[in-house]
């Protein structure tokens, strides 16, 4: 594995890989890797032949200069990890090497209104914005997203189709442990307790596509149930639980096409989401993943 | 030469030219061709083996839906100047095939608040928008913008710098009529008396890049200079003479780097632009065209 800090360096090793006819594939992060990370790495495997990861904590996305500083870092561990996925090529660029005095914004309408867009102002700018430059840098033919996101999934989907860019976005899969609970960096937070009583998000999750699947049409009814379950685990409190429809993420009222379930809910002052995403099959519904 | 209307269809003549080891050139235009466009597409020809160029009226930069709709046209003469001029390329999309609903901008802040930016909001935040998505559809190794939409052409360089688009931006100098009129299509709304006053505006950009090649360094004194020749030809109105420096297009105090000297007149109902960059050369500035 090939490891790199500047923008030239980058272009330099993907155009030889280019040259030896391999497709690029190509995993954006922000560091301190779980299993997650890993899993995109090996669905971008199985379409591609030469993997690209990003390590680069995106000030952009972060509306708290605080938050942004205490982003945590495993930076010997990432590599180890990016070492045993396979990774060929791993870009780990610096502050100034990725901005300097940027005044170009990439946004999305419409799309980071809802689910936890409302909460981060220019947060999406800063995905957006920052995404594109990797895709300029890196010029993958595959990148690849978790849908844990779902809102950043669906919006990188639908920058990349606005503005043309020569990139096939891929959704991945959410990586969940043994008992559902979605993989995340921050269930490290969680108390053996909290650990417990957030399985509850899954289970909402869950009640939510049983009643799709087995023919509820009507939003408020499907919450109404998925809250009833959420509410069994004791969060201490429940950012939103709802359905948007997949295109634009616009809110749902009724299951008609593609829709994303979405849960986001607080332990102490773990903040969780899931989702599962649902689509019409055959005469009604089935969860896609 | 080839003429396209799909995306999928540039993609694919690119990608030949491409395999055979031919460099691409590029020059965006909104059709109703000029001998200005074409001094473009003979500048992109000396660093470029394969020109490829658009001709595409993008509906996102007009502010008035009747400036956009009447825009002028002539598809079939721009076909035959395209062609003597030695396109190999002609891309000619209509609005659908751009844009399918959307949601996605790209903006470049501070530099487009001066100049004529003033007085176009969202004008372009909508050439951002378009330039991004050609450039994603052709991926050219250059492109060429005409130094005559000054604002423009370093607000374009600016973005490709900030988003790392892996293209090289050539400014190509103004071109003029014999007498210094720069080319526009507007100049034959221009009336024989009204033709001949416009001069002014060339002899005020000339009398402003002699004040500074003399050693004047202020700005107000040189733009004061500059107005009393351009009132010479009677201007029906006076939209600016200003100085801005070149790197951000904010407005110059002193002459101290690259700066851009440019004007914006009416005569009748027909505004006309021009504008002059100068540069430190040895102990004072020259005039770099």
């Amino acid at each position: 594995m090939k490891i790199v800090h500047k923008i030239e360096e980058v272009r330099s090793a993907v155009s030889e890989a280019g040259g030896e006819g391999k497709l690029v594939g190509f995993v954006p992060t922000m560091g301190f890797l779980h299993k997650g990370h890993i899993s995109l790495v090996e669905i971008s495997r199985e379409s591609t032949g030469y993997q690209v990861m990003s390590i680069f904590v995106n000030r952009l996305q972060f509306n708290d200069p605080g938050d942004f500083k205490n982003y945590p870092k495993s930076i010997e561990k990432d590599i180890e990890m990016a070492k045993a996925a396979g990774v060929d090529l791993l870009f780990i660029p610096d502050d100034t090497e990725m901005y300097s005095n940027n005044l170009t914004h990439v946004n999305v309408d419409l799309l980071t209104l809802n689910l936890c867009g409302a909460h981060r102002p220019g947060h999406f700018e800063g995905v957006f914005t920052v995404v594109s430059k990797l895709f300029n840098i890196i010029q993958p033919h595959a990148a690849v997203f978790g849908q844990k996101d779902i809102q950043q999934a669906v919006s990188i989907e639908k920058m990349v189709s606005d503005l043309n860019f020569p990139v096939k976005i891929i959704i991945a899969p959410i990586v969940r442990e043994e008992d559902g609970l979605a993989m995340s960096s921050r269930n490290k937070h969680l108390s053996e307790e909290q650990r417990v009583s957030a399985l509850s998000i899954y289970r909402s999750l869950k009640r939510g596509e049983s009643a799709i699947t087995d023919g509820e049409r009507d939003v408020e009814r499907i919450i109404s149930l998925m809250i009833d379950v959420i509410k069994t685990g004791n969060p201490d409190s429940i950012d939103y639980v709802t359905a948007v429809n997949y295109d634009d993420l616009s809110i749902a009222e009724k299951i008609t096409g593609r829709t994303v379930i979405a849960v986001a809910a607080f332990w102490g002052t773990t903040r969780l989401i899931d989702n599962m995403i649902i689509e019409p099959h055959g005469d009604g519904f089935k969860c896609i993943y």
